[in-house]
């Protein structure tokens, strides 16, 4: 028997992450390029320090004042029903939310129903929580077939539906009837969970699954303040359901799992939300330049509704990765082969890295 | 079928959490009544805002800098040979560790053991990742009878064997012999996790687990930021163990599962191990005076090498608990039927205490 006893499906796996790479131009991880303004670092911390007073006490259980705050921001997309707090989850990072509804829908003797190409973490939220992966598939422009998922899912009849919106990494947001087709298909049996991570970068028109939420009481929408909030360093995932699902995660969350100071960190950030999303629509602009100047060039491009986008196809994407990587600018090699994805940084960066490219690609 | 589609085994289950009710005087959840002085506070919200500048960009996976810090500190307890950064793991509270634990090293098809009564977590954590739970049991004083536990751990094969020391709610030391015993009835068939998230408040001449890290490549000793820290609004549980143990935890991990704040506001915290440890002197002797005095009251009290002390018995221990409750004193109605729970605060808390029982039990 080999040591240390890991479990047999375990044993020589190396741990997900991408490359913690020290270069100038960071384009990998999607990660918003816009840190915090000084007024909102000066309110974090001041709400640091005030979560530092009791720090000896356990945090709200329940972190209420967080969940107000979270249903309140909600409620600009979710049309005429509002989300209120006890629709809402909070965890940290979107993972740990996936985990929680893998744990409490999920588990052993379930199946969880994706559609590939997506998320790369998705198969490990099924593996750590022994719930069987099936993946169907999405068209040649990555869209999904709405007719052909609907079928996947009465064969398969999975327990948890997992639907990116916009999908990573090819950054196609779902077809509007998609998400009242998929939850009429599972029906009570399971939940459809549409993961919203990168939902603010929608383009204008597109809707979020948000305003389904009212006449579906199977769906679930996850979002993550990593993004749009720039708040990746502070890990902190929710989502919006029908508060009989929140109820059901609070069977298997462990207690006390947002800190105090998680709690007033996000809370602190959440009030800053205006100075905030206008980097987004910064960014959506300049996501749709470079879709624009990649296609000028030449290459094919995704549609994308993300802070991200999906370029190809190149015969050794390997090299056009290295080669970008010599000249400072990282991005990933993630998706189907012959595909690379780059994420929206700041005019300046994405200069590089379309200077880079020409090089690279002349 | 019952909607929402939760996993049958949880259905109806109530979340795990003590009664969170506002009263003056709170020991029931064994928290430091001693909050960060001036300066700590000061620290955190400094490492907070230093940790907000760059909040848009993904937290260090491998939290290195809060690693050695946590290994330096451990160091003290270890013995001749020091721990070293690769031998630390953490992760949000001690609960999730021992989920990391389970996750790698438990699982479907596989037991963890530990010896009655004891936390009550313990079996939560096992049904949250499918591992069968198997409690043994204790003797009349709570102490563990080594040679009784070794032969149930060579019947029930167990991948986890996981020991309190001291023990929750009971108070109760490990035997020095017990933990090199079980580590050697275990071999390389499992791990044995001794959790001492109340290490720092063992008596004089009590050995912490550290010191035999080195003889038993098995052993995991696992520790918290809660208790000694006064830390429970942090969240932050650690462990070390052999290098290949906290590698093989890296892979069921959650990437990025520790904030940025979270590693700032520790490694904060850390710098100010004196004060906050300083404060752990005062609450031992605080415990042996409530241990005294409560003996001298005709009470039963269990031997404590915690910040809590178990006492009884009581025909109508609820009645007790509600009548120290109606006198603004909260204490934990838990473990053994009989016996009661009370956490060690200031002395002005315990006065309250001891004045309230006195006359809930005249």
């Amino acid at each position: 028997m080999s040591w240390p006893p890991i479990r047999p499906e375990l044993a020589g796996i190396e741990p997900y992450g991408a490359p913690q790479l020290d270069v100038p131009v960071q384009l990998n991880v999607n990660e918003n390029p816009y840190g915090p303004s000084a007024e909102c670092i000066a309110d974090i911390a001041a709400a640091a320090a005030q979560a530092a007073a009791t720090l000896n006490r356990y945090p709200d259980r329940e972190f209420t004042a967080l969940r107000s705050a979270l249903a309140a921001y909600l409620s600009r997309d979710s049309g005429a029903a509002p989300v209120t707090p006890d629709m809402v989850w909070a965890a940290n990072g979107s993972n740990e939310v996936m985990l929680h509804l893998l744990q409490a829908f999920g588990g052993p003797g379930r199946t969880v129903l994706s559609f590939a190409p997506t998320y790369s973490m998705y198969p490990e939220y099924a593996r750590d929580t022994h719930t069987e992966w099936v993946a169907g598939s999405r068209e040649e422009d990555f869209s999904l077939d709405v007719d052909k998922a609907r079928a996947l899912v009465e064969e398969v009849r999975p327990s948890v539906v997992l639907l990116p919106s916009p999908n990573n990494p090819t950054g196609t947001a779902l077809r509007p009837e998609a998400v009242g087709a998929l939850c009429e298909a599972v029906g009570d049996h399971g939940i459809v969970v549409v993961d919203e991570a990168y939902g603010e970068f929608r383009r204008t028109g597109v809707p979020s699954a948000l305003e389904s939420l009212a006449d579906h009481r199977s769906l679930v929408v996850t979002r993550t303040m990593s993004k749009a909030f720039a708040g990746a360093g502070l890990r902190l995932g929710y989502l919006a359901a029908h508060p009989a699902i929140t109820d059901a995660i609070r069977v298997v969350r462990l207690p006390y799992h947002l800190s105090a100071v998680t709690q007033a960190v996000a809370l602190a950030a959440l009030e800053h939300a205006p100075e905030l999303l206008g980097k987004v629509d910064e960014l959506r602009a300049e996501r749709d330049r470079v879709v624009d100047w990649l296609r000028t060039r030449g290459h094919e491009v995704a549609e994308s509704d993300a802070n991200y986008v999906l370029f190809g196809r190149f015969a050794d994407r390997h090299a056009v990765w290295q080669g970008l990587l010599d000249r400072g600018v990282l991005i990933r090699e993630v998706g189907p082969d012959g595909w690379l994805r780059v994420s929206i940084g700041t005019p300046d960066e994405m200069t590089a890295f379309k200077n880079a490219l020409v090089e690279v690609t002349a």
